[in-house]
């Protein structure tokens, strides 16, 4: 008897309810137990639906409930949401969530607790959504170091950007059509100022390197300052313009960002576009491995919570996912080694005669640049952030231009 | 006390033996018991190498130690590694193998003994080498009804590819690089016939289908046919040509081929360059999910191995991996829905005038045609096999013209 409860029916929990009343046969002979929901937990009310047989307004009656032996966190936000988390490990129960606000914030205390239990806390759909990568990275990778991570991580802003570079439009007008296509929420500055991807990266990174990222002191840029001149101009310079979560762990520590960054067409995530996410993971032994497929979404998310549920009827024992309870990490800065960088120039008539020259003079013979309307774009080639910045207040002084926006291309 | 012998110490071998070596403290603190190597069977000699104080040339060593727990088989070839496979599961051992000939042609046996003797049989460095993708099948996607795989499963073919199209090679140029690279067997049929892709794919069906692929009966062709013209002439329509191995489950049944496709640049299977490999998974709640790597090598491979390793020290009951015990499935042809065609044309001068239109007449207004010297290229509107056929033999009349190659185009 291996009974469910979901708590929360919003878009993802009502996916993992869908899942599991279709494949109850399914899984229960797979793992010859009676594998099924029992209860919604929800304050709406479901009369007429599916879900009407399995609601309650009560939590009581799950954590009274003897025969539930594994809760679903799929309530957002956070203090109501960590509450319910920890009375269900508290009351012996395995915890499996796709609330990666919980899981970034509370983690430790939550594997703790699992810990403690001798239960398990799984959350394979916090980051990267439907795509399998926290398991791969716990256990098919593990025998790794992991020493870099890198990822699309927001459905919604890649969205923006595949609709900004292939339909020409302005930032604010994609951002309405993801709105209006229910990709983007009413206030979407969690997605568009790189918070959702910040969360999500510092999981990521907690679980590869074994020590805990606090994603509040993760750097965080978003894509507010992108516009339709620089994808286009990227494009032309032989690069993508993507909001990546990154981390990379060196001799020096563990640097963890979130912010758009130019990638050039030979990087796999380069060609990611719309809603997918990506992860490209770098481990000692196995190089570069890269895992893709939808970060969001009803179903897609419900899948990797059900691949949980199904890891814990499998009797693995991964309740000690390493990391947050391992040290915490002393995130030290990216780094200052040289970068290629991109530059967008704001050009005058006057300045389009003596630009190139300029450029060139001032960026290195490894500068390429281009133009768009308006504007003009300068690949520099290798510089520090403060060479890079004196040699922009050059150029601006020299030739009266502005550089509107700097963002650093990878090789 | 959890020791591990290797038999094997080839490639693949040497390079899980790297890892348990390096990793033992680790991997002894994470599962808080002695995890080490403790026997390597070969009958080479490994004086003065780091392999010297477990190197055994005598099978009964290990099948004596009651200390041995896990024996990884990485002797290549079928019927000797079998054996000792097979020895290795009534020993009441656990077997990961990264021997892929041996995992198609006798799965079901091994799976079975593995079941009997209550121990696992883990496989992940059989399919996509480093990748993980049978585990993520197999746990993170399999509440998902999977219903179509696509892998770029063969490196040495994609590496062959890759130098042919980015550097204007014949195919034999290409192949003898490879193979001076050390990417090709001198003999390279396994490779380049697609024979290897085909165990490759009909292992990942066998899993995602949860019914038995015999590999034996997988229609399979390979790249000996592919020209620089080709992949130069499909670049130009908008497509990569990749050697695939697929499947598909439809109320039809179960198909599964090797063949060269042509992939729209927006398959993201297009941008897999070089010995990387890929996998495409579609699953019904999931969507699309891709994983990406490297499939072959010393150290990705051994990594996958020792993924395998860590699964069972986490104490997952993966042992019955279903698929190779369930029933045979009954493959059926791919389907003769109409489906867009590459087809390679040696055109003399003469024909060269009437190309287009009678190609235009014969293939649909869909058609698109290309040139590349003495050679063009039709890719036809929507055709099915016969159709497409016969308009074929109608070009070849018409305009005395040779068709020498067809390569089935995706949409």
């Amino acid at each position: 008897m291996f009974k469910i409860a979901i708590m929360g029916c919003g878009v993802v929990g009502s996916g993992v309810a869908d899942i599991l009343i279709e494949k109850k046969e399914e899984l229960s002979k797979r793992f010859n137990d009676t594998v099924e929901l029992k209860k919604i937990l929800d304050l709406r009310d479901f009369t007429g639906t599916p879900y009407e047989s399995y609601a309650t307004k009560d939590a009581e009656e799950i954590f009274s409930d003897p025969e539930i032996k594994l809760i679903v966190m799929t309530i957002g936000g956070l203090d109501f949401a960590f509450n319910l988390s920890k009375r269900a490990l508290e009351s012996g129960r395995h915890l499996v969530t796709s609330n990666k606000e919980v899981v970034a914030e509370y983690g430790k205390e939550l594997t703790q607790l699992a810990f403690d239990n001798n239960v398990q806390f799984l959350y394979e759909a916090s980051s990267g959504g439907g795509i399998p990568v926290i398991r791969p990275i716990n256990i098919c990778l593990s025998s790794n170091d992991i020493y870099e991570i890198q990822g699309i991580l927001n459905g919604t802003t890649n969205y923006i950007l595949t609709r900004m570079k292939d339909d020409g439009m302005s930032f604010e007008d994609a951002l309405k059509l993801a709105q209006k296509n229910g990709y983007a929420e009413a206030e979407p500055s969690a997605d568009v100022d790189g918070h959702d991807a910040c969360r999500k990266i510092a999981i990521l990174s907690t679980l590869a390197y074994d020590e805990y990222v606090d994603y509040k002191k993760v750097p965080c840029d978003g894509i507010r300052n992108i516009s339709y001149e620089d994808l286009l101009m990227s494009e032309k310079l032989g690069y993508s313009i993507k909001l990546i979560g990154g981390s990379k762990k060196t001799d020096a520590g563990i640097s963890c960002s979130v912010e758009p960054l130019l990638l050039p067409k030979t990087n796999m995530l380069s060609g990611v576009s719309s809603v997918f996410n990506s992860v490209m993971v770098k481990g000692t032994y196995v190089g570069d491995v890269m895992f893709y497929g939808r970060g969001a979404g009803k179903l897609p998310t419900a899948s990797a919570v059900a691949g949980d549920i199904i890891a814990i009827l499998c009797g693995a024992e991964e309740k000690v996912l390493p990391g947050f309870m391992s040290k915490e990490a002393e995130l030290v800065p990216a780094g200052n080694t040289p970068a290629r960088y991109y530059l967008r120039i704001k050009l005058g008539e006057a300045a389009k005669a003596d630009f190139d020259s300029s450029a060139e003079a001032l960026f290195g013979k490894e500068a390429k640049t281009t133009e768009q309307g308006e504007y003009a774009a300068v690949l520099t080639g290798y510089f520090t952030k403060e060479e890079l910045n004196s040699r922009i207040a050059q150029l601006e002084q020299s030739i009266a231009v502005k550089c509107e926006n700097i963002i650093k291309a990878e090789d």
